[in-house]
This record gives structure tokens, sequence and C-alpha cells, in this order.
């Protein structure tokens, strides 16, 4: 029969056997192109969604696409990514970072394992690749036919190579999730902790303009699960757009850094 | 902002609110179409894979397709499912029931479920509509275009209301699974638990015939997660096949009758 | 080298060989799921988008879903369509039926075979299962993430033996298209005429009840070759809804009887 | 009522409206990622499949895998295609090129107007994004679940300027195809006839290595369409290797230059 291996670190099904160690190293994705758009925000609204451990460092939310190719972990697959989060700090431990509003992804590989290992708030949405016309980058995700959530940048001026350097200089950041795993047919939390999940990006090239975020709200009937995340998203006011980028770049998840807080 | 109420249920992204009691309800399955074939294997290369807190009751593996439509908890939608498993008992509680080896489906939203909520190891895969052709019915289940197991099922004749009425009469399958949740960035459980989860079926219609199941190998560089899996119960020999069924039947989900082992 | 045999029918890529006769058969689809609402509407409006070769019988729009599983020419597969439709009379040939405004479907082989064969104006769209709750049927068809039109049917009372005799008596339809295929690189048409497509259903059950139809235009930029086809049929104004209906049922395309009109 | 004018081309469906001209212009792809591997074969198997107005220039059978995106008539979209094709002369008007003898793409769109318009045979397949591990690009294109070729190249060394400046200066690529519309209803072709369509690309970037290709036969009880394609390219033998290639280009379709030959 199976046992379990104190020093082994598993996955659901895990009867059919575990790796050694925390099962957390350094990820390398070779190649992602993404598209960062930013905006100032009510804070009040905002805090409603930032557990109270942390503190918000500014009313801002950061919507991060990436398309991601070249990812040795799925041996050198690919998957992409919207990615919801804000500037805030983890008020006990001082750490500051982004804390992680919500991730959708469009492989269900990266998502269990996101979740469950490292806390962050993965759930699927159909995210088609980017698509480019003059300058112009434009991106959708999409639940079930119905697209919640439209991204547009119109590039400006393409990044120096001192942009680059200045960006790399700083290209560590520190993700900060929430996991919690609830108890089994009752209420309350059997796991409910922080996470820290620290991130480098190398940025190789990019161009920085305008952006735009239009949130569609969505119907609990159509939505039953996500409903709530996007209309929440959708009621947080966009009071001033900050960062336009769209960005080619290598990253690099820290596994090996990864812990709770 | 963001407080835990411990009243509540909570899953991922936690911070966009919970719901009352346990977040687990009884979730009627209105419409299903399944296949099951089942198989006697080698005890000894089975037993590796059920943990030792169980007894395997037979040999046996039992490989179950479904297409379900009018799904409540999902606003009548539809999933669909490729569950493999064996009859074992739980010794300390003396319960009977299937063990779980391993559940695909080709929706995300079940897999997070099942997996972190009741212990089911759902993990994903494409899985299509059934093929049916003069009452042949073949279906497969693929990762990234490539199948890995093919059902092949011949009915022979269909089921009649006796037949009906007896497998209605034993309609109840206690599901056993185990849930593990690792420890962050350390090896060892932070949860590592068995779980019941009771399904009821209602039977309406259906055939018995002759099931054929060919499993196929993958490479750790083309999937690289689920290679292990797939691997092991390929190299479960056929020995005699048993069971197998087209049927279409209603199914119950007990989620209020889940709970830890 | 490869020849030509004018004894066979061959389609794209020709050059790996052809079938005897017409390339056209009879093709029974076993098990079929539709979802059927239809509205009148503006007359002159419609009129643009039928050729003068027709004459319209009523100012009807019959939008038919339809989920198609045991297609005999797919091995037994399944795809979906939807297809939109008005009562017409083909003035010189004297044959009446409906005109086939456009066929979305989610497979490209049907869609393939369609046009070039049969002169079936079908085009692609993701195109769901429906889903369904309490006698309510939802469904819709979607482009790049983004839906299109979305079909609701709340049914009320279950067809009749008598009523579904009597669909089955009239279960002919005949479908009226127009096969077009343009010059290679110069204006104007290498082929353009009316085909005659009959097609035979076989209703087995179903209900009837209220439908709705909501079509949402598309842009230019994000959809740029059906974007003229949406906005056509979006502007066209739902003056009364007539028939919703949801039935399960046989279908046979006589391919036999295919013909240029 | 709709009346066509023959100032126009249109496409099914047609009674939408046409576009003026030929509806062919020249089309940009700004973004294309490229695995091209080809292998020298036998040539009386080879030539079964080349029709009788050509002559194999050479026996060779050449893959060429394109992930495409910024395709500006797609309003900046993206899909993927894997071409194979030989080497040849149009006997009659001694046009050199590359004889197409199946093209397939992961969207329906391109498939459409490629076949109608221009007589490339182009077909459906799932072809998902290349993988990349330390200079090895895989990528394999597959039907319902079922891969049936997958390209391997490991690349040895990048491409000079010289290297590129060469390719370049012979960017032009005449595609020579073969359009054939059946007649309705009975034997024979209502439009058969050689497609000449140049096609330029611009190399960025790239590397040389050894590729690899398998193919896999195709059951037609599972690939109903596609099998006879598909096990004629497996059964010509891969004699010798020649090229292996990844390279980063822009591509021009020049829809300007197309013409029946």
């Amino acid at each position: 029969m199976f046992r379990f291996d104190e020093r082994l670190s598993y996955r659901m099904p895990a009867h059919f056997g575990g790796t050694e160690g925390s099962g957390c190293q350094s990820l390398p994705y070779d190649d992602v192109s993404s598209i960062m758009i930013s905006y100032r925000t009510d804070e009040a609204k905002l805090s409603q969604y930032v557990p109270d451990e942390f503190e918000i460092l500014e009313p801002v939310v950061l919507v991060n696409y990436s398309k991601c190719l070249g990812i040795r972990w799925m041996g050198g697959g690919h998957y992409s990514m919207l990615a919801v989060m804000t500037p805030a700090r983890h008020s006990r431990s001082g750490v500051e970072g982004a804390y992680i509003l919500v991730i959708w992804e469009n492989k269900t590989a990266p998502i269990l394992g996101g979740r469950e290992e490292t806390g962050m708030p993965k759930i699927y949405a159909d995210i088609p690749d980017y698509h480019q016309l003059d300058g112009r980058f434009t991106v959708h995700a999409s639940h079930e036919g119905r697209a919640f959530v439209e991204l547009e940048l119109e590039t400006q001026k393409a990044l120096t190579a001192e942009e680059l350097a200045g960006m790399n200089a700083n290209g560590r950041m520190n993700q900060l999730g929430w996991r919690y795993i609830p108890n089994v047919g009752r209420p309350g939390a059997a796991l409910s902790h922080a996470v820290l999940y620290p991130a480098d990006t190398t940025y190789r090239s990019g161009g920085s303009g305008v952006g735009r975020i239009v949130w569609t709200k969505a119907s609990p009937a159509l939505n039953p699960l996500q409903h709530h995340i996007i209309n929440a998203l959708t009621d947080l006011p966009v009071l001033e757009y900050r960062q336009g980028l769209f960005a080619k770049s290598a990253l690099n998840l820290r596994g090996d850094l990864i812990r709770e807080l």
C-alpha cells in the first residue's frame, strides 16, 4: 500500500508519488510578452478586498497580461495570464510588494500549483494571444464566450536602454498572496495565511504609452463562480491612468524564496 | 480592510467574500451520459497507489466517463469527466466505497472545488463528447493533443426496467478521496487526510455490452505533470474485463454528507 | 503524377484522391437537441439580404440552434450549429423553403463541405452546449470571446404525441442556399447560383414556450470578417416573437436530393 | 431584394454585401515564428500527389510550421499553420515554386478564404504554440486529441547577418495550388485549375540545426475526412533530412499578384 514520506512534497493525486524537497524551485519563463496598465482608484472601495494583515501603499490597481512561452517546468510550454494587484505592505513582517487580488490563467496546471502550493488566487479564463496593429496592443479575457475585461495600449515610444536598465535594477516584485483552504463539510478555514512569492523580471525591449481598461459586469446566472470577483473589480473606479507598457522579458518565479508570512 | 468571518466558507481569492455554512451542498446534475468499463488487474501493482489507511476490496479498476449537462451549481452548465477508481474500505472507520485514483475533467472550476474542498484528485484533460455509431460508443481523453486513454463500448442489449430498478436501489456510491495540501516552501503536508464524498445516481436508460480500454504512455518531456499518473495506470494489466455499460442518469453529489474520515 | 477522374468527386486537397459518385449522400444525425426561436421582422430590411431570385413568403426570422451527436459521416461524432433563415420561394422553380441567411458552426469540416458542395453559407463561431435549469434553456454563440447572440427559452408545456406526429408529418425542410465562389484575382463570380438542400427531421420529444433573442453588434476592428453579418442581423427588429421550441430529434440531411436551382 | 454587382467580390454568405475590386490584396503578417524541416523522399510515391500539369523539381518534402501574430487582415490577430509542399514547376506557364500538398490551420476564417479565393488546400487541425527549451523547438498538430505529426528541431547555430541577407534576397516563394470546387449533386468539377500565390518573407533572426519529423497514421473511423491525407504523407519515406531551421520573420502574402495558371 502507499505510504506518505514526510521528506517529500506531493500534489493530488498524492498516491502516485512525490518529489524530494519542498517542491518549490526557481521557475524560469524564457519568453514573456506583457501588457501592463495601472490606474488610481478609490481607496475605501479597494480596501474591502485586501486582508487587514496588509496596508495598501497606494490606491492603485495594476493589471498585468502576460503571454508566456518557454516555460521550463512545463517542458518548454506556454500559457497566458491576467493578474490584478495593488501595492501593499504586510504589517507584521514589514514585507512590501504587490497584493494579488486575482490571477486569471488559461491552463489548469499552473492554477493548481499556484493556489495550493503558493497561495496565488488563480482561476480560469479564456485568454487569447494579444492583437497588435501599428503599435496598438489589445487583449481581453472571457468566461464562456463573454469578455469581462478588455485592455488596450497605444504605445508611443520605445523603451530606451537606460529605461530598461532602470527597470531591471528594480526587477524584483514581491507577490503577496493569501492561501485559504476550507474545512471539509463545516465552516471555517483549514489553512489561512499570507504568503510571499518573489518574482524577478529581466526586461529586453518594449514601449510605453497610454492604456485603457474596460471591465464588464458578469451575471450570477451565467458566471456563478466568478461574477462577484469581476463585479467587485468593475466597481473600482478608474480615477487616473498611470502606467501603460508593452514589454518583452524573461521571468523567474522564485519558488526557492517562497515562504509563509 | 477585509476580515475573515469564521462562520463562512471561502475559496481563493477569499477576500472577495464567502458563503454561509460549509460551502458544501447537495449538487444535482440533471442529465448525465456515462460510459463505464471495469477490469480486474494485478493487486500488488494496484496497491502501490492506495494509501495504507485503506484496504482494496477487489483488485478492479473502474473507469467512468461522464458527460454532464444541466449542472445546477454551474447555472445549468456542463463539463465532462473521466474518473478512475477501485473498490476499497477505509480501515479505521469501516466505510466502504470506491477509492478515487484520479479524475480528469475538462473545466477548471469543478477541479478547484473538488480538490480543495472535497479531496477529489482532479486534474485537467481535454475530454470531448462521446462518439456513437450503431450502438458503439467511443471516447478518449487527451493532454495537449495526445490521447492517453481510449474507451470503446459495444452495447449488446438495453437495460431492462428490472435492471434499472436494481441499479437504482444501489445508486449510492461512497467516493473515497485523499486531500493533500503541502507546506509552503518546505517538505511535508499542511493537510493530509481521507475524505468521504457520497454520490447518488438515478439511472434512466442504458445498455450493457463489451468494453475495451487502451492506455498510452506519456513522456515526461511532453507531459511533465501527469506522465507518472498515466504511466502508472498504463502499467496496471487488464486481466479480465468486467462491466461494460452505457447509461443516461441523473447524478446528485451529496456535498451535504461529505466528511473527513 | 496525379490525374483527375471526371467520374469522381473531390474536395481540396483534391490530389489525395476522390470518391465515386456525386460525393453527396443522405447524412443521418442520430441525436440532435435544438432550440428554435422565430420572430416577425421588418420586411424591407430583411429583403436586403435575400437575392432577387427569391421571394420572401413571410417576414420572419427563424434561429435554430442544434447540438448534434451521432453524426454518421463524422464517424459518430458531433458539432453544434446556429442557423438563421427566412421562409422564401425560389421564383423560377417555384420551390418553397427556408432561405439560409447564415449558419455558424463550431467545427471546420462541416463548414467546408457545406459551403463548397452545397452552397450553405457556413462560417465559424464558438457555440457551447446549451444550459438547462428548471425548463429554461439558454445558449449563445461567440467570436473570439465576445458573444454576439444569446438565446433563451422558457418551456411551458411538453409536446404531446399529436403535436410530435404533426411536426413529423411536415418534417421536410427545403433549405435554400446560394453558392458563390469568386474569380481568382479579379472581381466577379466564378460560380454563383441557388441550391436546394432538403433536410428531414423526426422529432422525438420537446417542449414549447416563450423565446427571446438578443443580438449584440460586433466591431470591424475585433471581428473584421463577420461584423457586417452580425450587425445586419442586429438591425432586423424583433416585432413579435413566434415559435419557441426545445426539441430532441433525428436529422437526415438529404444530400441525395441536393440540386442547383 | 439583394442583387449581385459584378464589380465587387463576395464570399458566402454573399447577400450581406461585397467588397470593391478582386478581394485580394497584399496581406502583411508582422510577427511570424517558424519551424521548417525538409527531407528527401521517394519521387514515385510523391508524384502520386502532384497533378500532371506540374513537374517535381526535386523529390523533397518541406514542412513549415508558423505561428503568426500581428495579421493585419485579422485586425492584428493570429493563427498557426502547418504547410506541406514540394518544389515544382508548372509546365505550361513555366512558373516554378512550391506545390502545396496540404496546409493545416487552427482557425476557420483563413481556411475559407484560402480555399475558395486562392486554391490553397487548407484544412483544420489543432496546432498549439511551439515549445522551446535550451535551443530545442518542438510542435505538433492533432485532430480531435490525436497528434498526427510531431516536429522537433535542435538548433545548433544562430543565423548570421550574411545568412539572413541571403535568405531575404531569395525571400519570394511562389506557392502553387489547385483550386477545385465540385459540381452540386453530380460527379465532376465546377472549377478545377492551378493557382499561383506568391509570398514574400523577410527574415529577422533564427537558427539552423537538425530536424526530425514523425507522422502517425490516422484511422478512417476516428478521422473520416483527413485519414487518407495523413496516411499518404506518413507513407512518404524520410530518405534524408535537409533543412532544419527556426526563424522569426515578417510575411507578406501577395494577394495582389495571385492568378490562375
